[in-house]
């Protein structure tokens, strides 16, 4: 029989904390609708009569299977619960649940309420307290309570004590900041299950001021805790709040938690974690962590040779769980660590077909490695490290040469005085022995210039004769610029990724001295990548 | 009495294993530098033999106080340790400590390496033992250690033990795959221990997979361990390892560890830490992750009302350690008095002088937050904030006027026929009432294009009047490029570093969705900051 562990987010309160990050209501009722789906059993709404924001959040909040809650603090002294304006704006949000902070450290009690030890667990008591005569189920966020209880643990636990006679559901352990190590987390989860306030009416809530809120979260649960709160991709207040796409995945798959406990999330809801996170990103507008765990594009990348061969003999070698049942796929890159087994793999995915011992694979790793001396990099340039084998296979079709190109900038005062640029791209290629020259500029619909790159792009793109319409469906969609070594002279790496109409996505890599040179070798190879693809050649 | 705890750095092993990180040689140097000022005991500069760039590093290693120690695996079955090729180029690396890896896991032993448990026995006894011989002081890494002892702890055991027995000075638990969580590793290291392998020669080797490295590894110390290994940042393979800018705070401010153990990194070091990742950033042209513990940007930055007032009462009650203990800042919202002093204290420090409530600190506050909206950014371009400054505050001197420019850059085939580069900048500026044009071209005194950013910048530089001969003395030492987000478009932000002959340095900013405008952009704010400078102005 599993015990049920229970999910809080509070990714649209906490997580809104975050510097540089501000919700839409839209943006919150999108990101509501995928913590249901993904099966958590609160959803923190926010903090109704805040901001305008969380008020429009709650007058239509999404219909949810997990609990809908309001975020509020314990009423003011010296007034009534209903007579409490701050706490009567959380109440009116009609959510079934309420989640109240509230002080349960001494100091803090003292010093930033300056009232007295006793007046707080009256202010606590009266603010639990109606909650439930309201018909609602309350939550209690103790704040500092870890802190708090090394400080002073019997009015610690007297806070504790009195939210949970008032009928707190709840009473939610908090490290507020985030300096609490997961061993004294562990201990004092432990020592307030051991004082009476039973652990299936606990909660914990950390934060990664340390890197170790996972730990710490893991650490009560181990105590006996049954609810964790946090929030997707670790966003909150200062270095974040503890990761729930760290955690979901620890307490499904890993021992001795999956064996131990049950949530509400199923495992085909697992494999959308990946997705989630990657969405959430998207509406922050962010570029996802590659090396976060589970849902990292890295997370299941072997780069290290020896690691890569292993993999291909049996993957659990250095992988500690399937990538597929968190929604994650597994990379194989190239670089300058890759063994032959590696290269093969990666050949025979893009179609190449070389046997072992080839002395054609030693060719390419040579070929590789210079060139990455140079300054190329074919991790992530899936495609030109495809041309270069196809190349050094003497199996790249003859498509079209480009003979010579010129790009110009300009920038002076336009007609009404103001300084403006303007970018001209001539390309002259012969495509099936004629000769064409082809001329764009780099304005976009909206009249703005977008730089000699997107000239030289379009001017190429032009007139390839035959192939023009097969690469009339590819779009640039990130182009990349790092300064780094090659050889002895700092030159520019210029990665471009593209994508077309068929769902393909492909990276192509640049190096020159020349930033405009190094980014017209990259879309080259993104237009060469294309046209065999399509070819089939 | 304090135990000695030992720090043992694989940035450059490991965390080159990151995916999308090269090193180059030089970089490899500036970080073995940086590492050695922090105070780490080893520096694991690489793997010679297994590529040219870390052959290049050993040949030329930089002269540390820390242990400089050279990467490799134990040698293969039917060969001697001295007859090794793989093991031959390790050794010839010439570092007085060497580290070796080596299966301790049964099933990689048979499955991978495809030999009997008693012949890797016999492999990591002569390879150790062999290092011993040649006066080496030598490790061992255990791979797959926890999953090993999960599987048959005898045979783990048993491997540890042989490896003692030969003479191994460290003996390194690794986590290889990142699956086992803080309470496994923390039990299993005090089996270990228990089980006769000395906790003073034992160390500690996490990934990240779980989001627990860090947890890990103090659990491994919690149980005895006294070697940790880790990299910069948390880079690595995959998730990446166990993040020595979270560790080192940890072990040197936070308790138990502080007043329980030493080691060699001293509290004036420590206040270089977020100097120290910030660097590897640069190198890397990452964008910072500003969640860091620690390190991070936002690590110290309180966004909620709440907490902000707080702050500003007592910063102890949201902030668990004081922020310049490792060379951090707190960030209050730029809204408030805290915000301004700020801002008063960064112009103070350019020879600004502004009064406190000046109405000009509000409108140089609302011209960052516009600017930065677009794309800008100030954090680093402090000279580009300097001008803007001082732009709002009406003292900007009238220097020189930029009328047009064009440049151009052509590609195609020279008198023998191979392709070359050569880009041309026309620059027309106003200089006291006169026209001047100058024409520069990109070569280097080889030859070699260096594209249109340096034909531009020597055709600014070429005729200033009487500003000329002030930069002369002028250098463009670092161009970093980034793609961001100016609103709603994808733009370019340029960073140039420059340095003179009085040894300044200085950084400044252009944004533009034109590459080459926003690099002219941050080359003018370099040579007007510079004059501005030298002017006296």
């Amino acid at each position: 029989m599993k015990e049920r562990l229970y999910i809080y987010d509070t990714t649209l309160r906490d997580g809104q904390q975050t510097q540089d990050v501000q919700f839409s209501t839209d943006e919150k009722q999108q990101i509501a609708r995928a913590l249901d789906a993904l099966g958590v059993d609160y959803i923190e709404g926010g903090w109704p009569g805040a901001n305008p924001t969380d008020n429009a959040f709650f007058d239509a909040a999404p219909k949810t299977r997990a609990k809908m809650t309001a975020f509020g603090m314990t009423k003011r002294l010296g007034i009534s619960a209903q007579n409490d304006d701050v706490l009567a704006a959380v109440m009116n949000a009609g959510t079934a649940s309420v989640c109240l902070v509230g002080k349960a450290h001494e100091f803090h009690v003292t010093r930033a309420l300056g009232i007295t030890p006793d007046e707080n667990l009256g202010l606590l008591r009266d603010s639990v307290g109606h909650l439930v005569a309201s018909g609602r189920e309350a939550l209690f966020d103790a704040e500092h309570f870890f802190d708090g209880y090394k400080a002073n643990p019997e009015y610690a636990l007297s806070c504790l004590r009195t939210v949970l006679e008032a009928g707190a559901r709840w009473i939610v352990l908090c490290d507020t900041n985030g300096g609490t190590l997961p061993v004294e987390v562990g201990r004092i989860t432990a020592e307030v299950i051991a004082a009476g306030i039973p652990g299936d009416r606990l909660g914990i809530h950390t934060h990664d001021d340390t890197d170790n809120a996972v730990a710490c979260t893991l650490a009560a649960v181990d105590a006996g805790a049954r609810q964790i709160q946090g929030t997707l991709n670790g966003l909150g207040e200062r270095c974040g709040n503890a990761n729930l796409t760290a955690l979901i995945p620890i307490l499904l798959l890993k021992e001795p938690y999956a064996s131990r406990y049950e949530t509400g999330i199923t495992p085909a809801a697992l494999k959308t974690l990946t997705r989630t996170s990657r969405m959430l990103d998207e509406i922050l507008n962010r570029v996802p962590q590659k090396q976060a765990a589970f849902v990292g594009a890295s997370a299941f990348a072997h780069k290290a040779g020896l690691h890569a061969s292993a993999i291909l003999k049996d993957p659990s070698t250095y992988e500690h769980i399937e990538p597929a049942t968190v929604g994650n796929t597994r990379i194989i890159p190239m670089s300058n660590q890759a063994g032959q087994s590696n290269l093969r793999r990666r050949l025979t995915e893009a179609g190449l077909d070389v046997a072992k011992g080839d002395p054609a694979l030693a060719r390419i790793l040579e070929e590789v490695k210079a060139r990455e001396a140079m300054g190329y990099a074919y991790d992530t340039a899936q495609a030109s490290f495809e041309l270069l084998a196809r190349e050094a296979l003497g199996q790249m079709p003859e498509l079209f040469e480009v003979k010579r190109y010129r790009v110009t900038v300009e920038r002076r005062k336009n007609k009404y005085n103001r300084m403006v640029s303007v970018s001209e791209a001539v390309v002259v290629v012969k495509v099936d022995g004629e000769k064409r020259l082809s001329v764009s500029e780099s304005m976009d619909e909206d009249g703005n210039d977008r730089g000699p790159v997107n000239a030289l792009s379009k001017a190429l793109a032009k007139d390839l004769g035959q192939y023009s319409a097969l690469i009339e469906d590819m779009r640039l969609i990130d182009f990349k610029v790092r300064i780094t070594q090659g050889g002895t002279e700092a030159v520019t790496r210029v990665i471009i990724d593209s994508e077309d109409g068929q769902g393909n996505r492909w990276s192509t890599v640049g190096v020159s001295a020349n930033i405009v040179d190094a980014s017209f070798e990259a879309l080259l190879d993104a237009i060469r990548w294309k046209l065999i693809r399509d070819l089939g050649a």
